[in-house]
């Protein structure tokens, strides 16, 4: 936890603001401050700050607060995801946000196991995660999760509004040209299930106006797909 | 398992071999072959080709092989790493040899709990998970692995001869310059713990040598900053 991040209701005052869950166990354990220390803090969705110990107990911790900092910028991309197994889901939830995706969309795709979807992190645990990529990363900007349960329609009525005057690529390491330069550009980046798309869906997604790319010769897992392909295509 | 790996045991002749082993159960449950199938096959710092299945039943597979393409080339990258906790440690020998990485140091500093180096999976597990990041990739060569349990020897003594004639960087996000273009020119990386490098430390890297470099603002995890660093620093 590189950022403690707060949301409006742990504020007592406009400027002051109290803590008694993990975050305040965070703050006990880890940090160990004393009356007066300075901590880094965010507002979810708004600035980034200092936080003076004014208060603190065995129980919990006050806070004087003073947001002076704009969060990191979002990287310009909407990621598209078939939906990974629930195990890698976690992190791959928690990568997205540290990273700096603001738009993410899991979908379905003939390698997504049906089980997948019914997954209690998708109902339950999709904010959690993203939290904690945000507090590892040090933003605040919560990113936009959406599911689509289905391929076709998403990919026909829906994939080239998001995809329009945006750089549209698929990892798809078959028939495919290497990864463009890094840009500060609208990008729209797909990404397949473990396994890969079938041709099927290359093909509809080809249609749609998404470039094939590759990093290499090495297949990797999507957990470092991701970072390796948002590390390259924008630049610092 | 996208490249079936085999070793020299595996060989019953010069061209045939066979497995019963979890390569064989992720074979028959996975890929489900019938006789005269073909599967993309790799002998463990070899070559890589293909394998004719000629005899299959429940407890096993026999083999036609035939190795006629070079593995990709490696990355011209050592990469010194403080070492990860135990829960991350697999993934990371499993990432770095995905990635192409073929020299590994796993290094102590002052944010490593000493309770890590007792953990079994360096006694045990290293190669295994190395082995699981080569099938992945799609990758034959096992990359080295070595364990320096004392920070100042290491840096004093060991790491100027690794370093020497090669681009010298560690990714430590304070007083640091922007992540250099990719080049494929040999290079070694240093990556710290959880928390970072303390002052001592990085001024240690500093004097033998080495850049402070970041990637942007964010900050990352090791599990993700390996492959974001990999994949900026050299090209495909």
């Amino acid at each position: 936890m590189n950022l403690i991040l707060l949301n409006q209701n742990d504020f007592k005052s406009p400027t002051l603001a109290q803590l008694s869950d993990r975050r305040f166990e965070h703050i006990y354990n880890i940090h160990k401050p004393k009356i007066g220390d300075s901590l880094k803090i965010g507002l979810i969705n708004g600035m980034i700050g200092e936080a003076i110990v004014t208060e603190l107990s065995d129980s919990g911790v006050e806070l004087k607060i003073n947001l002076n900092k704009p969060s990191p910028s979002p990287l310009p991309t909407t990621l598209v995801l078939a939906l990974p197994r629930p195990k890698m889901l976690k992190r791959i939830l928690q990568t997205v946000a540290a990273m700096g995706v603001k738009e993410l969309y899991l979908i379905n795709s003939y390698r997504v196991d049906k089980s997948y979807w019914g997954s209690p992190i998708l109902e339950h645990q999709i904010e959690e995660n993203l939290l904690l990529g945000l507090e590892q990363a040090g933003d605040t900007l919560l990113p936009n999760v959406y599911l689509r349960k289905r391929f076709k329609p998403f990919v026909e009525d829906e994939l080239p509004e998001i995809a329009q005057n945006t750089r549209a690529l698929i990892a798809h390491p078959y028939n495919a040209t290497p990864c463009p330069q890094a840009e500060d550009i609208p990008t729209t980046l797909v990404i397949g299930p473990e396994g890969g798309f079938i041709p099927y869906e290359v093909e509809k997604l080809n249609a749609c106006g998404f470039d094939s790319i590759h990093i290499g010769e090495r297949i990797l897992r999507v957990e470092n797909a991701v970072p390796a392909l948002l590390s390259r295509l924008f630049p610092i």
